[in-house]
């Protein structure tokens, strides 16, 4: 949890291959052994795997060069993923600022934001795209539940650039919508289904439901390394279940009876038929997503 | 807040009107200033206001006699609002219980637990009564921020009583009950309108919304006393706004910027449309609510 934000796995796993073998004298061997761990340390965010893939495919397609050139194209690719990453999120934004409107209220949950990519952001790509476009907005931040990336993280950056922001619990934004104060709600993604199924923060499932009712556009903006098409729906998403202290503690205090049980999915499963449209740096996939998906 | 809960703030208020005029001079002078001062403390919870005007009504009822006895028959009439209010919990308990089935996994929000009532609790009451009839049942309880009196006062009664508790954050229970693990909802009253429409702790809506969508039968239990007939619908309940630091801290400690803007509603308002049933000391009210509870 020093590195979360999928994209951001992506772009550390990469850098983590690198550093695995850079002193490597047996450089195959310990490509495998590093990947394999590395896959171990997060189940659900899809670009984790998607960057170790990547690694592994450059080594093989080098695997007759000397090992020392080999780890520098490794280097490489890295530093690839890195900016791409950064360019990738360039273009969420300018794609997904087309559905900002000039005084539009956004709500957003849990971290996408230049914390949680190389920079920029997904989500929050959006909504900086939308804000350097000079349009008026103003964005609610769920403070996210339990590891409050809402609270810490994105009301940090929508400050720092000015965004008009407002902090909210996690259980405040169906009484906004009711109240006709939420116009979008934006979030990120940690793994998309080849069908648009969405895993993403634990409570995105929540705010996906409650649009539904309210008429509310729910959009997704992911790059497309965040899609994993092998999966066919969300049923066969991994869902990483945390430390129960997350739950009953914040920072060293507890805030519950220590005894108590708990339940800590750090992610939750939205149905495609609850999503709008996801956007991506190919553009603004809409339904049906299987579809528009491939496509892109 | 060192008080909280509808049926214990409407016992203190009782308490508050006598001890406010034990030493008056000027019995119904203080009498009139007392009652408007404490029905300043908090807008929402139907019961506070309830009391204040029971205090009154006895008061004037008696008022030939001389100050010390109306004094006395004040203190008297605060007892038996306590102690009624303890029998009446009992009995909604009782009817409540009728609803739960063996092997029930029923969820709860803030705490309408002994800590919000003379004792025993209404929402919990139901619970209780049912652990007491030995029935099988295990509770989930959302941690309900901003102030955590689901962690904080829920998990600690339900724990006590050797019930099987679940704490979750208020972002988790639609994941929850998207895998069929939640078959009840169990929730307290502040305020209920004639037509059913009930003020409770701010994210009660949202759970109200998420059981329709699941078709999970959505329970409010509550005293008569919580009923405000004079009100036509939810729109006429004024909800309050509490202070901005109870979500940007938590105890002495910001868990968010200081400077971010922050809405904190204590309660909102759902629809009667979500409600399955009201229990209360009458029995359980069923739709339409207008009838069962003018008849109540």
């Amino acid at each position: 949890m020093k590195i979360r934000g999928a994209p951001l796995l992506g772009v550390a796993a990469a850098y983590g291959v690198y550093l695995g073998v850079r002193d490597s004298k047996n450089l195959f061997k310990d490509l495998e052994r590093v990947i394999k761990y590395l896959s171990t340390s997060r189940p659900t965010a899809r670009n984790l795997f998607w960057a170790l893939e990547e690694m592994k495919e450059t080594a093989y397609a080098h695997k007759k060069e000397p090992a020392g050139k080999i780890k520098h194209i490794l280097l490489e690719k890295a530093e690839r993923i890195l900016e791409e990453d950064k360019e990738i999120c360039r273009k969420i934004g300018k794609f997904g600022s087309r559905l900002i409107k000039n005084n539009d209220r956004i709500l957003t949950h849990c971290n996408a934001g230049g914390l949680a990519t190389a920079d920029y952001g997904t989500a929050l790509g959006v909504i900086f795209a939308s804000h350097s476009e000079r349009k008026k907005i103003k964005v609610y931040a769920d403070e996210t539940r339990p590891v409050l990336q809402g609270a810490r993280l994105t009301a940090w950056e929508l400050i720092r650039e000015g965004i008009d922001t407002t902090l909210i619990c996690d259980n405040m934004a169906a009484h906004l919508m009711s109240k006709g104060e939420i116009d979008k709600v934006i979030v990120g993604a940690d793994r998309i289904a080849g069908n648009g199924d969405t895993a993403n923060k634990i409570g995105t499932y929540n705010l996906a439901l409650l649009t539904h009712y309210h008429r509310i556009p729910f959009y997704v903006a992911a790059p497309v390394s965040t899609i994993d098409i092998r999966i066919k729906s969300g049923k066969d998403i991994t869902i990483e279940q945390r430390n129960a202290d997350e739950v009953r503690k914040i920072g060293s205090a507890y805030i519950a009876p220590k005894q108590v049980k708990v339940l800590n999915p750090a992610f939750d499963v939205t149905p495609a038929r609850f999503i709008t449209a996801i956007i991506t740096e190919k553009g603004i996939l809409r339904k049906p997503f299987a579809r528009s998906i491939k496509k892109a």
